[in-house]
């Protein structure tokens, strides 16, 4: 029975469990030996494990410090499998680099020097660069705060996160076609679409081409979902992220419909007027409605309003300061593209908040001294 | 931020948190507010607390060392709400009992003195009393064993869980009727029932009086749970736990089939030859078939079965030593029934498994200070 030490902390809406690279490494198995024994993986309940048994409370990430430059610390994000001995190695995720920030500030990772501190984070898994920055009065780590994210009426720690340099991350540009607008035929003729590629590919449609003004409940706007999965193929070959003939991806890219703020209701029936945000969007997530927006999806529409010429950028309410705050089902996420130094593409900056919920020393069921 | 030790211990099926009285205590606030900020029981995902947003995962106990005679620990078990702010303090917990026995011998509430250590506990919700008796080899707490039970792969240290003198805990009978075997009228017409208070109350019938022969699925089981229901009715009366006229209860009194052995296939697909057990049993659970049994009907079931007269005792094949094993569809259970001194009922063992999977301390969003 293998020890090793690990914190639950909530980031966003997600539950994960994060574990220092040296003590996972101090275990002597590797890292998917380890996640799929404490997490109890291969049962669809994980009842011998601290999985939560649903794809938002069955992640980790493994933390170490970096030694690249203008990097604090890098992060592994693992997905670890429900009822599936696999853990996932190949994306991002939004939510848990809020709480590696919340964790490395706790840990020392990152010394607090005034009164917030920013926590600079490479995720290994995608190459994405991001900052978590946290108030820090006093020059101490918070264990709690007043922020709240849609989706979760729990108090948080705000985490300021921010996308580094988002653009082209897969493509190598921000707009794969070199057009802020193209033009693609859906199942009922063709329809003005625009392609960027910021935190994820994403294609971005205007609601009321189909017959939509982004007010929409969850259960509205999944008859139009049908159209959307036709489209998202158009528009992975136009962004050359797939050739003709090749097998259809339900990820990539993210897809979804955009128009300027009307007053409407959350999924929790609170009434959000139009005047408290700036942009409407109702995301697919594989082949259903978004119950909000996944985190690299504000990312990609930040970066569109933010770039004449698209579609995000027409209906999009322009603000004083920048700020773009999103209308989706779960409530409304604000959002912020920042110009950054050197060429970079802007930095976007989302308000989060996370929440250490127990410290712990896991018991993993894996026999000790199995080989690396 | 209230701080709080826990242990997460898996009892069975059942994912339990242990927490020391003291600890509690010590918070400053009660347990229900202490509980329902912990598991974030609020939420329906219990996204923000230690909870896994299951009924089998959002269960605790609260333990202490206990002066009555006889009991070493005592402990309250909960049952904690899921997008509910409510603990439930009205049950026992067969599973959570295993953990807490696992808990106090590793606590050092219970002295080691030999090679086998016996934990006394008092299950304060209900009155019952149990023992957890675990191997403790070279007079330490063990981490680790390969006891299994049926429901879940994982393995376990073996807990030999004993219900003490469980005859009559509700009616103050064994058999309410006084009789061992009853007719009760079900939608078809007539049928033999034997109606036991152990453990919990229960009505069983013969599986053949449904044209059932025990080896069924959960599907195939389904079919007769209307009939079953009405017939739960019909008992509760029978045995006096409820007047006519007053409310249907679907959880009073545990209501299922019982026959003699017969091959069959799990749930899950193993093949289990009518030699590896002695009953066939296939429960209800409210109003569809159970997984597999709850403690409190296997219980039942045991002292049914060394009971003469009953329809248990008729179809259970006799072993030499007593032991009987249950045939569920999740696998088998075994139990045994022993003799018990000064007038009191038979003993009945389970053997189960329990594992410890963290060792935490729990930040609880709960302001200091809040009084109790």
């Amino acid at each position: 029975m293998l020890r090793v030490r690990g914190e639950m902390i909530r980031g966003g809406t997600s539950k994960c469990w994060i574990f220092d690279h040296h003590d996972v490494v101090a275990t002597g198995v590797d890292a998917d030996t380890l996640l799929l024994a404490a997490f109890n993986a291969a049962d669809p309940r994980q009842i011998d494990g601290v999985g939560g048994a649903s794809s938002t409370t069955s992640k980790a990430a493994i933390v170490q410090l970096s030694d690249v430059a203008g990097v604090d610390v890098s992060y592994a994000f693992a997905q670890v499998g429900i009822g599936d001995e696999r853990v996932e190695w190949t994306s991002n995720c939004g939510n848990c680099a809020t709480a590696v920030a919340l964790y490395a500030v706790h840990r020392g990772l990152v010394p607090i020097t005034s009164d917030t501190t920013t926590v600079r984070m490479l995720n290994v898994n995608t190459g994405a660069r991001l900052t978590g920055t946290i108030p820090t009065p006093g020059r101490t780590a918070p264990d709690e705060g007043t922020a709240v994210v849609p989706g979760t009426d729990a108090l948080g720690v705000p985490v300021l996160l921010g996308f580094q340099d988002p653009a082209g991350s897969t493509t190598g540009r921000a707009l794969p076609t070199g057009r802020p607008l193209d033009t693609l035929t859906g199942p009922d003729g063709p329809v003005e679409a625009s392609l960027v590629d910021a935190g994820a590919p994403a294609a971005l449609f205007d609601a009321k081409a189909f017959g939509l003004d982004g007010s929409e409940s969850l259960a509205a706007f999944a008859a139009v979902v049908p159209a959307l999965t036709v489209l998202r193929r158009k528009a992975a070959l136009a962004m050359g992220l797939v050739r003709e003939g090749a097998p259809v991806s339900h990820a990539v890219p993210k897809v979804g419909v955009v128009s300027g703020p009307v007053t409407y209701r959350t999924t929790h029936g609170h009434l959000v007027t139009q005047d408290r945000y700036d942009v409407a969007v109702r995301m697919v997530s594989m082949h259903a409605p978004h119950p909000a927006i996944g985190l690299t999806s504000a990312v990609a529409l930040a970066t569109a309003a933010a770039t004449p010429g698209t579609l995000a950028h027409r209906v999009t309410r322009r603000t004083a300061d920048g700020t773009l705050r999103l209308g989706t089902p779960a409530g409304v996420i604000t959002a912020r593209a920042v110009p950054a130094p050197d060429g970079a593409s802007p930095t976007v900056l989302l308000h989060r908040a996370a929440r250490r919920i127990a410290r712990a020393e896991l018991l993993v069921p894996v026999p000790e001294g199995r080989p690396v």
